[in-house]
């Protein structure tokens, strides 16, 4: 098949690399040229601008950080949409705003173009091993066509209602990593401060009802020091102020997700934006 | 070995019959008699005051709600103070002040009585199947004279240092369970508003970073309408007033666990408080 790939970042660049080793006749786009090397070695073709990317492609997946920036891609100078073919579906594996996704869909259907959004769960070593949980939102019709795709590049995918339909899911998944992350860094931030033995500690946490992804996989990373991204804390701080935008428009409490909000933020703004979000204990720590 | 058992609740019953059937020479007390029966029916002696229980008891366990409860059995008016002999054990498994913990081993020291802490976690289930995780506070060799003891209700048993040390790891798994299971509500409410398939929901959130024990224990509760206890909702509000007592004198910022010990309490006293700790939802579909 003719894929486009706009987004060669920590998630983006795998799944290019291997939807390219899949057999299909890619073009990729990214700002920073360079991170196309390692796809262009293989094979696959290295486009100028996003428009140039689009060009004859009859699947366009982008992976962007934000909103605008899946904006610039798709309707900027040089965007996608001017030269999208009729009857072509853009899939937006970027976590951003549901009603922006409504909006982008609606534009790209006057053109004739389809769009499902298909936010990723699984992070980056999902995406090295085409593990990653794929959302799905748009029509059932498109969503089968694009199907062989998506479980070149990911393991669980999951149809889950119209165009909008996976960044809700997202939504859900964001704010129970997230509250769930703060828990874990309150625990061991108490216990650090009680002075307790910390490979104890770890032992009941895992051992019952405390036990989690984010204890198994950040609590160890925690423990040695280990800040790396992972998932930076600016990209978790983004998603949570898309989770604070619908829970919003949802109506109802929310005090947990708005807590994580601040917390997130707070330490995205004072220097651990870069870090993994395992980081929001030194931001306990500073105090 | 002589033991006797105060508090046959949830966790307490279970706990007794294991170590009747392990052959120990038993005297347990109940403020609802009626609870005695079954193991009395094993062999196990009935006392009428927590003063008899003790008396000629080696080990002495307290299975009781909160600090009053454990001061009433052990210092009110025939409390097992009045009885305990010299050199004896009191092993104390309710989730209680630290603080509190400490003053309760320094009043029996005078009497030459010793004393662990040794909360517990795993619930009904952990202390029916003998698998309950034990943190143990106290001198080490106080803990190994009641290992034995331990091993016979438990399955990972740690000692976590001095006396109070099993309460502050008490707190530790508290706030991370409390605060896990409010992302897991929230997240799932915000999918209920949403229209979602919840099934579907439910398979994104436990393939991946969102996975907890509390959402792959509570989630199934919460989606059958299921909210029996468990862990009762009174309780945990409890432990999370003991948790702020903790944190607070530690100083720093717990604000997750602040906000958990303000939704719990919330929960508890606005008619959820016999409801198990997945009612909190319930809490968030009043709005």
């Amino acid at each position: 098949m003719r894929v486009g790939f706009i987004g060669l970042g920590i998630m983006g660049a795998p799944m290019a690399m291997h939807l390219r080793e899949a057999g299909h006749d890619l073009a990729v786009f990214n700002r920073t040229a360079s991170k196309c090397e390692p796809v262009r070695a293989k094979g696959a073709k290295v486009a100028a601008t996003p428009r140039e990317a689009a060009e004859g492609a009859e699947v366009l997946f982008i992976c962007v950080s934000d909103t605008p920036d899946v904006h610039g891609v798709l309707f900027g100078p040089d965007g996608a949409a001017e030269s999208l073919a009729k009857s072509s579906v853009v899939v937006d594996c970027s976590t951003i705003s549901a009603d922006a996704t409504e909006e982008f869909g609606e534009r790209l259907a006057a053109k004739g173009v389809a769009m499902l959004d298909a936010p990723l769960t699984g992070g980056d070593v999902g995406a090295r091993n085409a593990t990653l949980t794929i959302m799905v939102g748009g029509e059932e019709a498109v969503f089968q066509r694009v199907l062989p795709l998506f479980e070149t590049v990911g393991k669980l995918i999951l149809h889950m209602g119209p165009l909008g339909a996976g960044q809700r899911m997202k939504v859900v998944n964001q704010i129970v990593c997230a509250v769930t992350l703060l828990g874990v860094v309150e625990g061991m931030r108490f216990a650090e401060q009680s002075g307790m033995a910390m490979d104890k500690v770890m032992q009941v946490l895992t051992s019952g009802a405390a036990g989690s992804w984010a204890l198994a996989n950040y609590g160890p990373r925690i423990l040695k020091g280990d800040f790396a991204p992972g998932f930076p804390m600016k990209l978790q701080s983004k998603d949570l102020r898309i989770c604070m935008e619908a829970v919003r428009e949802a109506g109802g409490r929310y005090e947990a997700t708005a807590l994580a909000d601040k917390l997130f933020r707070e330490a995205a703004e004072s220097g651990l934006g870069d870090n993994g979000t395992q980081a929001m204990i030194q931001l306990l720590r500073r105090t």
